[in-house]
Order: C-alpha cells, then sequence, then structure tokens
C-alpha cells in the first residue's frame, strides 16, 4: 500500500465556505484491508480509513467494475467507512481511492487488486486424519536474534523473565520443519502471532494492537506466508490463531475509536463472569448473560463489541485477508463463546462461501459436553442456534483423562464421557488434546508419570477427534501456569543453549523413548484409515482396562489401554469377539510384534496395546 | 373371579379317540386380567390362562360383542393366550369362558365384564402442583395387626429384624392421611404393595410374585381401592409403584413358565452391568447393552423378557387393570430404562390411549442429564427414541443438592446442574428428591444439619419440578442403606411404640420445628401459582448465595439460598433488578415477615428466604 499527496485542484470561488476545513488537519493513515482480491463469491468490501479528519473528505474511485455504494462516518472525525461492489470481472491492477477535502485538498492511496488464487478447496482443511502441534512462537526458536527486540514495539528481550519476550519467532519455527514432521505432525497450529505492543507480558498473542500486522519480533507477514508454503510443500498445513473478543489496550485505535460502541464499555473496570453455560442456560438471567459476553477478559485486554457492524464487517474481512493473503489451512477462533454469537456464526458462513471446506476450530472452554455442544454445528442446545463451528475443543475429554489417568485412576471416566458424543454434532471433528498453552502439562499433572502419559498419548492418536499435541509433550516438557513453566523455551532454540532437544543426541534417554514412542504411533497413525474416517466402538472398563475398536468395513483396529497396576497375562479377549469376528491374527504397532492368535493377550501395568487387526 | 366344573357332555364314541387326553388331568387355575371394562378405546384383550394341560382344550365364549379371535399355546401345556374382542356396545355382565377338552369335560371361567368408569381426565394426573410423599408400607404405620403374618405367604413378622416385615399395611396408611394432609402433601407413593412371597427380604415389594393380588400382609386389593377413594375424598392422589424388569423367584410361574424366552435366561446366574450410559452410548458394544438389559437385577429378581410379546402384553394389561379398577392417578415405574424400551415405549402410549393425563413417572437411576434425558419425552437422545415418559426422577439434581449442601458446601453445583434442563423434554415435570427408599437419608448425608437439610427443602420445594419427600424426612429421620436404618419405622405407626410422632406432643421440640418449616412452605405452595406453572430464572451464585425467580406474568416469588456461613446485613438486591421491576415489597413466607423495600435483605448464615412479591 501507500499514501500520495495530489496537487489540490479546488477552485479558488469555494475559498472562504471551506476556511474552517482548511484550518483543520487531515491525513490518511490507515486503509483496511490494505488489499483485496477479484473473484471472491462475495462482490462486497467495506473499507475502514483511518486518518484526521479523515471524515471531512469524500472518496472517489474510478476503476471499472469497481463502485462506492455508501459512505458512512461514526461518531469520530477521523474514520470512514466505504461500502464497495468489486464486480467478479474486474481486471487485477492497482487504482486511486481519492480523498478529496471541501477545500480541494486530495489524499490518495493505492489500492492493490489481484485475482483470488485457484484452489482445490478439498485440501484446504484439516480433519481427523491429521494431527495438530500447538507451539508458542516466543518460546520455540530463535529463527532471527535481529528481531529479538524491535523499534515500533514496547516490550524488549528479556529471556530470564519468564513472562517477558524470549525471541522466538517465525523463522525459528521454520528453521524446525524438519523435526516436525520427523515426529509424524500434519498440522501447525501458532498461538496469535500478530502485532502485541503492550508494555509487558506480551508474548502470548492475545492482546492484539494490529489485525493486519505480524509482530515484527516475530518477523513480517511474509515471513508467515512462508512458513505456510513451506509447510504445503512438506505436506503440513497451517492453523492461525485469531481473536475477535478483544483487542489489546496497546492498539493503535485505543486512544482514538470510530465509536463508543466500539468497545463494550463500563463505568469501571468490570470482568466477565467467564460463566460459559450462560449461553445455553434456559433458565439465565439477563444481567449474567451480558456480563459473560460484554464483561471484560482483563484490564489490558479491552473487549470488542461486535454488535457494531463496522467492527463485525472489520473482523471478518480481516480473517478473509489471512486466509487468501497466506493461504492458510484453518483458524483457531480464541473465546469463541464471548462475542456476539450471531456474528460469530457470520463470519464462519462467510469463510465458508469462499473456502468451503476450511478448517475452523472454536476455543470453548467448556467443562460439560451439554454446554460445548452448544457451540458445535449440529450440536445439541436450548434455542436452535448455529454456530457452524464443525470443530470444538473437547475439554469435556481433557478433564475426564485427568480423571482417568491422574490421581483418581478411573479410565471409566473417558468412557462415560465419550457415551456423551450424541450430543455434538459431529464428536469426531472434536479437537482433542492432553494440553495447551493455558492448562497445566499433561506430564505435570500426571504426577510425571511417564507410563500414564504415554497412556494418554495412546488414547488421543487412537479415539475419535482430531488430536493436538503441545509442542514438548513428546520430550516429557512439564510444567503449570502457576509455576510459570507451562510455555517454556525448546532446548535448542537458541543458539545459546547448552543443548539441542531438536535432535536424537541433545536428548536424554528417556526423552528419545517418549519421543520415539508418540513418533511410532503418529507415523502409524498417517495412514490408517480407520481412525481416520472409522466409526468407534467401546466396551464398559472392567478393573481399569478399557478396550475399543476403530473400524471401517476392511480395516480395523483394537486398542486395549491397561490403566491398572496389574500385569495379566493371557487376558481373554472372548468379551470382544463381536468386534474380532474374520480377523485371527493383529500387529502391535507400538512394539511391531505380531499376534499369531486373537484369543487372549498378555498386558503390562499401565501399558497400552494398539492392534492393527488382520486375517 | 371363579371356577366352576359343568358335568361332561361327551359322547361315548370318541371314548378311544380321547383317552390319552382323558388320562391327563386338566385344570384351570387363574384367568388373567380377572375382568375386564367395556369402553376401553383398544377394544382388543388378550387373557392368559392358567391350569394343568389347559392348552389341550379349546376356549368357547358366547356373549353378544364379545369375540375370541386367536387362541396360542407356547411351550408350556399350561398355559393359553385368548385374543378377544369387546365391542364398545356391548352390555355389562358376566360371560363364561368354556374350556372344552377334547375328551369333553368342561371347565368354566366367569367374566366379569363391566363399564369403564367416567372420569374427568384433567384430574387424573400429577403435575408441579403436586408434592408427592413416598412411603414404604411395611414401615408406616401397623393399622391390622390380623395380618401381619399370613397363611399364603412365607415370611412372617419379625420386627427386630431390619431387613424383615414389620406390619406396616394398607389400613395403617389409610388411619393417618389426615397427618399427611396436615402436613401439606398433596400426593402419596407407595413402595410395591403387591405380593411378594419371597422367605426373606420381601418387605420393599419389589420382587412381586403375582401382579393381581395385593400382598395379604398389607390388606388386600379392596384396602387399595379404598385408600384411592379416601385419598381423593381428601383431594389427595396416589401413585402406584409397578415393576417390569423383574419379578421375585417366588412368583407362581417361575416353576412353570409359558415359555422359555419368558425370562432372560442366562447359562449361569448373570448380573446387569447397570450401565445404564448404555442405553443412549452411539459407541456402545452389543454386548454391554445386552448385559444391561437383559443381565438380572439379583438372584432373586428373575429378569422378565418383554420381547415376549405374550409377557409384554400381560403386563401392560396389569397397568390397565390396576388403573380401571382403583382409579389410581399415577405410576412409578422401577428399573424403566431395563426392560425392552420398545415395549415400554407401547405401554406409556397405551395407557394414554384410555387415560390421557396420567401420571407416569419412570426410576431412571442416570447420574447425568444427558443420559437421563434420553428417557424423557421429548428429551435429547442419541437414535430418536421416544420413551413418551413425561416425568423422570432427577437424580442428576438430586447429586447436585448432595454437592451443595454437604461436604462440598458449594450451591453452583445446582446452578449449574439446572443450566442443563435443555436437555429434558420439560425439566418442569422431572420428580425432584432430596430421598427415597434407595438412596440414604438427606438428613444423614448432610451429616445431621438441620439448616442445611431445610435448606434443600426450600430448595426442592420451590425450584421447577415436582418434589417428592420420603416419609419421615419432615422429622429428621436418619438412616442410610448400609446401616440398614433408611426404611426405618415411623414412631407411633405400631401400638406398642413409646411416642407418637404423628401427633405434635409425641414429637421433639426439633422434630417439631422442621415438621412446621416444611408444613409452612407446603401449605403456601398449595396456592403459589407460580411455582406451579411459573418460569424460572436464576442468577449465577456468588459467594455461596443462589437467587432464583419462580413467576408468571402476575406472580413472582423470589428465594435467596444463603448457603454461606455468613450472616449479612443489608444484603443488596441490585443485581436482581430485572426481577425486581414492578414490585416493591414482599412476604417472607417462611417467617410471615412483611419487606417493606427491595433494595436489601438481612440474610443469616445457612438460612433460605422465600419472598412472594407484591407491590
Amino acid at each position: 500500500m501507500s499514501i500520495v499527496f495530489r496537487t489540490p485542484i479546488i477552485c479558488v470561488l469555494l475559498f472562504f465556505l471551506t476556511q474552517f476545513i482548511n484550518a483543520q488537519n487531515i491525513t490518511l493513515n490507515r486503509v483496511e484491508p490494505p488489499n483485496w482480491w477479484i473473484g471472491m463469491e462475495n462482490t462486497k468490501l467495506q473499507l475502514l480509513v483511518y486518518g484526521e479528519n479523515i471524515s471531512e473528505t469524500k472518496p472517489i474511485i474510478t476503476y471499472d467494475g469497481v463502485t462506492i455504494n455508501s459512505v458512512t462516518k461514526l461518531e469520530s472525525n477521523n474514520y470512514l467507512f466505504i461500502d464497495l461492489t468489486i464486480l467478479n470481472n474486474t481486471k487485477e491492477g492497482v487504482f486511486d481511492i481519492i480523498f478529496t477535502s471541501n477545500n480541494g485538498k486530495e489524499l490518495v492511496y493505492k489500492y492493490d487488486l489481484k485475482s483470488k488464487k485457484e484452489r482445490n478447496n478439498s485440501n484446504q482443511t484439516v480433519n481427523a486424519s491429521d494431527v495438530i502441534y500447538l507451539i508458542t512462537p516466543d518460546r520455540f526458536s530463535n529463527g532471527d536474534p535481529t528481531n529479538d527486540s524491535t523499534d515500533d514495539t514496547l516490550e524488549k528481550i528479556d529471556r530470564s523473565n519468564k513472562d517477558g519476550r524470549h525471541g522466538g519467532d517465525i523463522k525459528g519455527i521454520i528453521n524446525h520443519l524438519d523435526y516436525i514432521q520427523n515426529l509424524g505432525i500434519t498440522t501447525l497450529w501458532l498461538n496469535p502471532f500478530l502485532e502485541n505492543d503492550q508494555p509487558k507480558y506480551s508474548y502470548h498473542g492475545y492482546g492484539i494492537s494490529d489485525f493486519y500486522k505480524t509482530d515484527s519480533r516475530f518477523g513480517g507477514n511474509k515471513d508467515f506466508k512462508d512458513l505456510v508454503d513451506l509447510s504445503h510443500q512438506k505436506g503440513m498445513k497451517i492453523i492461525m490463531d485469531q481473536v475477535f473478543n478483544h483487542c489489546g489496550s496497546g492498539h493503535w485505535w485505543m486512544n482514538d475509536l470510530p465509536s463508543e460502541n466500539w468497545l463494550n464499555q463500563w463505568e469501571t473496570f468490570t470482568r466477565s463472569n467467564f460463566t460459559n453455560i450462560a449461553a445455553s442456560d434456559p433458565h439465565v438471567s439477563k444481567s449474567d448473560y451480558n456480563l459473560f459476553t460484554r464483561g471484560w477478559f482483563d484490564t489490558n485486554l479491552p473487549d470488542l463489541n461486535l454488535d457494531n457492524l463496522f467492527l463485525a464487517t472489520y473482523l471478518i474481512q480481516n480473517s478473509i485477508w489471512w486466509i487468501e493473503y497466506s493461504n492458510l489451512d484453518g483458524i483457531r477462533m480464541d473465546t469463541y463463546p464471548y462475542p456476539d454469537k450471531k456474528v460469530m456464526a457470520k463470519w464462519i458462513q462467510t469463510i465458508k462461501t469462499e473456502f468451503p471446506n476450511f478448517y475452523i476450530v472454536a476455543e470453548t472452554w467448556e467443562a460439560k459436553a451439554s454446554s460445548l455442544s452448544y457451540w458445535n454445528n449440529g450440536g445439541v442446545n436450548n434455542d436452535g442456534y448455529n454456530s457452524y463451528v464443525n470443530s470444538v475443543c473437547d475439554y469435556p475429554l481433557y478433564y475426564s483423562m485427568l480423571k482417568a489417568f491422574g490421581e483418581e485412576n478411573n479410565i471409566y471416566k473417558i468412557y462415560e464421557t465419550l457415551a456423551e458424543d450424541f450430543l455434538y454434532g459431529d464428536a469426531f471433528n472434536n479437537k482433542i488434546f492432553n494440553g495447551n498453552h493455558d492448562v497445566g502439562r499433561l506430564f505435570t499433572l500426571l504426577n510425571e508419570d511417564v507410563d500414564k502419559l504415554k497412556l494418554s498419548m495412546a488414547f488421543i492418536l487412537t479415539t475419535r477427534g482430531i488430536p493436538q499435541l503441545y509442542y514438548g509433550d513428546e520430550l516429557l516438557f512439564d510444567g503449570d501456569k502457576p509455576d510459570g513453566q507451562l510455555r517454556k523455551d525448546f532446548p535448542g532454540g537458541w543458539k545459546s543453549d547448552k543443548r539441542n532437544a531438536f535432535t536424537k543426541k541433545g536428548r536424554t534417554i528417556q526423552e528419545n523413548d517418549t519421543y520415539n514412542y508418540i513418533s511410532t504411533i503418529l507415523h502409524w497413525r498417517k495412514n490408517a484409515k480407520e481412525i481416520h474416517t472409522g466409526k468407534l466402538k467401546h466396551f464398559q472398563p472392567i478393573e481399569n482396562i478399557y478396550v475399543y475398536f476403530r473400524y471401517t468395513v476392511t480395516e480395523s483396529t483394537m486398542v486395549i489401554i491397561n490403566n491398572s497396576k496389574n500385569d495379566i497375562n493371557k487376558y481373554s479377549l472372548e468379551r470382544y469377539k463381536e468386534s474380532l469376528v474374520g480377523y485371527t491374527s493383529g500387529m502391535d504397532i507400538i512394539t511391531n510384534t505380531k499376534l499369531s492368535s486373537l484369543k487372549t493377550v498378555n498386558l503390562k501395568a499401565n501399558k497400552a496395546l494398539i492392534i492393527k487387526l488382520s486375517n
């Protein structure tokens, strides 16, 4: 984009009429989206224009196929919203948007129009054949030490501060794509990489200060585009983390809002009640619901008001922009239930219109399936709302895993949680996980019991859903939120690191053992159609042993999770015979051992068997 | 009913042909239903006829309007099933069913046909304007000591045995209808009173040995009919407890089943897995589901197989018979999810066809709303099954009360449970309870904290649903299942009792205090339309204080449950203002104190306020 001043052409006769306006300074600071594409299903586009007294100007476009339908000013003089139509037969090119003030002064924005990329829509998706690896970019690898601190951002690098910026960046991720691919991962999800120009605690990325700009400490927009391209070349996919509920208090518009209702405003700071069930509770009070959706997440995270349709349109277009610009495969939407739910549904519908199979996973931190289902396309709810979200974060299953493999040590909790799957539109599309950047590392929560961690891995990589790991789970990263070690640096991600855990040599024996365990399952999983698209049949756990099958018409895998403390020799499979019909032998894919009979198996305490059946 | 032998009229010529049959003994022991009614919507009736070699006979009926459509023999020679049509214009009267053997011997059953009672269907129901009082008949009051032990039953009275028969009976209940009415109860539910001719542990009633006969130790069928009539005269209603899943091992047919598949048979005794979620689990294995529905409850409770349509018809007709015979108002069906679910749905549809508003509550011991909803008419489930049950037992709410008022002391548990109400077809019809004959007395489970017991009472008597108490809750009965004191004798129910707790004088000060507390709410509740038909709006509990409103367009009651340990003077009602619009004052119905302002209220630790609003 570029902003150019033209010679004024105003008539001298109008001088006295416009002298007041002339007295005011007029600037053109931003036009967003900064560029767009021809060939969208939706031929409408709304530009947000920001500049001092810009509303005192009149915008003009003279370009075949592009029409200004309306121009709107809100409360602030410093914004204009221009509604355009861009016909599908418009030619690629750059056109001028000329902003003319009453005194004839002209400001020009050169607007770039390119054709929308041709895509294989069925490729641009994420599903249960994938496994997602979540990376906190600041903490993974520092690929470009020159951007550790940058002139246009406040917070500087301080690796000694657990809440500070450590210098990781997109280049660091690019540098280790082979590590991730070798592990067996198919899809990356990055915590938000957009600019967070906050004075402190900005590394996590959820306080966005510019929706169109990669944080300079992570690199530039081009770096992210490169990451997508390189990942695609390796057959991997990228999920971007977006946030509509709030921005950072350092956002550029915070000192100069388009209108007061751009944010949800309160007389004094008012925190959300975080009562997610308010959305689906048929008995909810208006005040609880209002506080849930309009309360702020934190003092430094102003709550965006998507009731304001200009803001809603701004954010929806921002998503479309990032998809088309970077060619990414999926979006993880933060705090999905908090913004206006109608707008969130429209957001998804708009994306799906342009990119039919695009993957969207909603952060839905709900403890119960009955309230999580509210946010799931086709899920059960109280008011017929459809969010059109096909993939929700399966916190109920996460909590049941803590009970199954943690101190309660009761795998029935998993069984009874999965029995509620009918509440969802399609539970096989739920994102399932045994950890993320918000909850303690499972290894820590399981009292650093490696066997239990492995059981949880064997489970999430074979049950229904789209599994997601958190970077370092494969190397027994520990840490919890209270201890500030949840999002620790990946050893070897910094040149000064004493060891490089990205390499086999740099890992301990125990780390390599766990890495290999997970990697073995992941690589097998890549070609296990029954895991990708098969049904699930499970049997009520008895004595803490849980047996289930993933199966299609032609393929079947039997999983036996022995969550008990007992080795059992010659464990009878008689009870499972209905699922063994037609099969006579199997292969334990973890140990690569053939089972010549399916009458009995030997079970080890706290070990799982993943047995690919054959005849 | 009566069975009469007629003079044989057989022709001597046939003697040699029939001599083998003649050699066999033929008897006629039972015809069931023993009588029937004209004017049923369903004009079909299937008689079960039992007698030695009765299948060797041919039944004949000669009565205008009554036709035999078919006669069926199953595996046993000793049963016949006669399918009849009884036209609606048939006249009242007694007709002969003549069973003629091949040798001409005739056995006659005199079948009584009366007209179906004219009813006000809208009266024959139970709903949220009612409060149910559950009585275990053997333990309430011994009204007729002459039937404490009877000749036709095995187990004799032994009041010293906690599992034995103590002598309570229907007459004892009749004698204390005034007590129950004065308490403020509108509806009685009795644990099963049909014959349980088991050698021991028969008092609970769930091992039925004759589906058409009141246990002689409780009285006769006529006593139950009298109880219904007397209750109706007092404006009260009666719910009968029925059991289709199993019978008692002492049932008369156990030594001579109509067919092997009359029961669910196993090679060796096989107990149900009691895995209720098997019904709604989309991933369930066939073997788990089969064990759930076909496994036996206990060694002495043979599992009836309702797949056998003759048995299904027998039981459905049995329900219709008891309703028409006794004019009762509701049925509580034991272990509802366990028998064949299609037959159970047909059972309800058949009853509703004859008695449109009849109340049926299903015992559905489900811990989660998502699986309980499976059994609820219009509730959410995985396979489109509709049980047509309008009222289910709200165990999820019961468990949440234990957490709210028990050791966890967290009233949020109630709030989040009610937030799942959209899963049900109509949660306002759920039967809600803080105890019954199967779970420990709430008073005991709440560590005998009278304040907490009162909170639970204030709650269930004002929240959505149909409340049910267990006899003696109003007098702080304690007891749990393990200690065998759950179903203890009501003091004063036996002449020899040292005190009579049915009278004020016979109760302790604390008992009277609790009795008065509950009675006050119950009597107020009788005319509180907003509790009967109003909506519920509740507010997220903060600091263990839970506030909700029950309201119609014209009436509103505010309930404040202070579950915290703190007295709070001038507790602000500002947060609840959306529900206080139009009201300026209120009446605390427990203390009968007027509140002249609705700005603040004074709260006492562990006390509830029930405030009827006015302006």
